[in-house]
């Protein structure tokens, strides 16, 4: 008999058959004898019905009330299923973050969780109850309701499953998985038996939006064997824990890849201590988000320096920029929103000499000119030009091996 | 200065502009230098959305997860009301039910208030914040939410007011103030300045649903003066309050009628100790709650025994009548479905003998025939065919001199 938390996402509850289907779900675990804990989130649509109603009163609504107004999402969600399952002879009990202390800090709308009383929790289980507990939400140290910001029910999933020592945490998703790179670029893409936390953490961080990045963390480091699965198809799913020693891993887990960013480049700097500051503090002063950064040293005493942004940066960031170039006395300033990032991602590469100059060989034999590189430990990353994109993730797929196999 | 309570029903908190406008009418209150605790219902038509949404799931929701369920109608209304004040400069804080611990017993979704915990408010009130709390709602010894069942808003505006001994308890309504009776009826029926509570409990069961029962009850106990307003036309609405030596009381204060009744007679029935309860017993056993009870002796060792009950329950009040007919070997049963209940009330009554006789005598003149009567301290009520209702009203309002003056 194990312990399961199992997390269930707006789109998952997103009507009342779909909190039945839930209920369905719930019970053959309980029927395989596994205690089960179920985090849920908000019906699809409700958090932004929520928002909009408090839209109409203020553009900046206080943030303490915020959080009292879009914590009662889930909580509708919680007394639904506990109904689904209380109907077919389950016993269930539901619990706002609140009741079942998920303690947080102060910060409305953007809270950490710093404890969780599971006694609660635990008496429930003892008793053979369902518990269900709504994600997203916790309770701050003198009583306010606080939410962990959007798709926090994750982190509350992780939380739960840490503090009870669940055996699993079952991340319910549309998708089946996490896969090797994004079905719909390379249709022979294959689903992953496992990946690693910190493969996961560069898959999600690169695009692959399967689940929330802090989740991954919070997982990794309460070592919490986090499973993806579908809602609505049955299957195993990806299982995300540590790399087993005794486990032939893969160099290459994945191929991820980024259309939302843009290049800037400054060049012609004079080459000079604490160039690299004088040019991405102002930036960073205006709350832009760098990506990729980097510097070449040209010969005439004069610096080359480029970074990515997140597209919707770029003209502000071209505007400090331009400036930052005036007062250095920089050659000029360009950049580019017509580029992709392409990243190569394993745990496998680390003991694998030729991983990259694999990756840049499958690259040139198409022809796809590289505009910048930048390596991790577990990860390639390379910018291309956006039309690239398709060619380039399939040339990799390929290149890695990476294709469903026929035995799968 | 001054501490009021001030309570909005549904309607009054319906639609976002709506809420503008109670933030309006709190700051109003602030400004003219009192303390402010404001209590909302869910915006009209939310509670029934959730029950809906449960009703789609269970034919018999798990009461528990019932109220976990509605209770989110109240939260999202504190929290937009909180919005807009905080917006206007006018500093407030939501709570739930949970949060400014209303505590109930466990009844889930017809809890009753057992204390409350006055500090919390008093502190927020000392630090000049409104404070801005959900109705209807509470938490039980163990952290369940609980209920108090639909209306209990006004419960637990009054319950506040006692609580923190506020100079008044404003209920906010649709209507603006209780009248003598009811103006579509009688068009020259006037708004009372005062009422006892004891006239009002009379006037709210006989039919003028302005005020929830059971917080007038409440009020009278802990002498919490209430006031009936409009939340959308300003006016002094009607105090309700204990009677004053001082102040001249009229004979009758109001009208009241009821047209949801219908009357049960058994016939006939050979008269013998217990008789009342054969008959009532397996009435009250089918949950059927009785209203008007009349028991005649006849002159043959028999007796006839009428007795009134709402309109929805006739049918199967009259199937357990002919039951209990055969049984204790009664003459017959008959019952009228098309009958009205017309009620005077007035603390004055007490000590003015001929009520009755006027009463009688007026409806007399307009030929209209007594069925019943039936005679409280305060109250006489009588039953007349339904043709009558409007009939009976008017010569009533105006035998007894209730008309709105033409100096007010």
């Amino acid at each position: 008999m194990a312990l399961i938390v199992q997390k269930y996402g707006g789109t998952s509850v997103g009507d009342v058959e779909r909190i039945e289907n839930v209920a369905k779900k719930v019970i053959t675990a309980r029927d395989a004898g596994d205690d089960v804990i179920v985090v849920v989130s908000a019906m699809s649509g409700e958090t932004n019905r929520l928002i909009g109603l408090a839209a109409q009163i203020s553009e900046h609504p206080d943030p303490r009330e915020m959080d009292v107004l879009v914590s009662t999402g889930e909580q509708v969600t919680i007394a639904l299923l506990s109904m689904a399952l209380n109907k077919r002879g389950y016993p269930a009990r539901s619990y706002t973050g609140t009741q079942v202390h998920i303690r947080t800090d102060s910060a409305f709308t953007k809270a950490r969780i710093m404890d969780i009383d599971e006694a609660k929790v635990r008496a429930d289980l003892d008793a053979g109850r369902v518990v269900v507990v709504a994600g997203f939400q916790g309770v701050d140290e003198v009583g306010n309701i606080t939410t962990l910001g959007r798709g926090g029910s994750d982190t509350t999933a992780v939380a739960l499953a840490a503090a009870l020592k669940a055996d699993e945490c079952q991340i319910y998703t549309d998708v089946d998985g996490v896969y090797t790179t994004d079905p719909r670029v390379v249709p022979s893409a294959r689903r992953l038996e496992r990946i690693t936390f910190e493969e996961m953490l560069e898959m999600a961080s690169l695009g692959s939006k399967v689940l929330q990045i802090r989740s991954v963390e919070f997982a990794g480091k309460y070592n919490v064997p986090l499973r993806v699965l579908s809602s609505f198809k049955d299957g195993p799913g990806t299982l995300i824990s540590y790399e087993e020693q005794t486990m032939e891993q893969p160099v290459i887990s994945g191929i991820a890849f980024n259309r939302d960013e843009a290049k800037l480049t400054i060049q012609g700097v004079p080459d000079q201590p604490g160039v690299a500051f004088n040019i991405l503090g102002p930036v960073s002063a205006a709350n832009i988000e760098v990506d990729m950064i980097i510097q070449n040293v040209g010969a005439d005493g004069t610096t080359d320096f480029t970074f990515t942004v997140h597209r919707n940066d770029y003209p502000k960031a071209l505007k400090i920029l331009e400036q930052v170039s005036r007062e250095l006395g920089a050659r000029e300033v360009n950049g580019d929103t017509s580029i992709v990032k392409i990243s190569l991602v394993g745990v496998g590469m680390r003991s694998h000499a030729g991983v990259a100059s694999k990756m840049f060989e499958a690259l040139s034999k198409e022809g796809i000119n590289i505009r910048m590189i930048s390596t991790s430990e577990i990860k390639i990353s390379v910018v291309v030009d956006e039309k690239y994109l398709e060619l380039g993730v399939r040339a990799l797929h390929s290149a890695f091996d990476l294709e469903q196999k026929a035995t799968e």
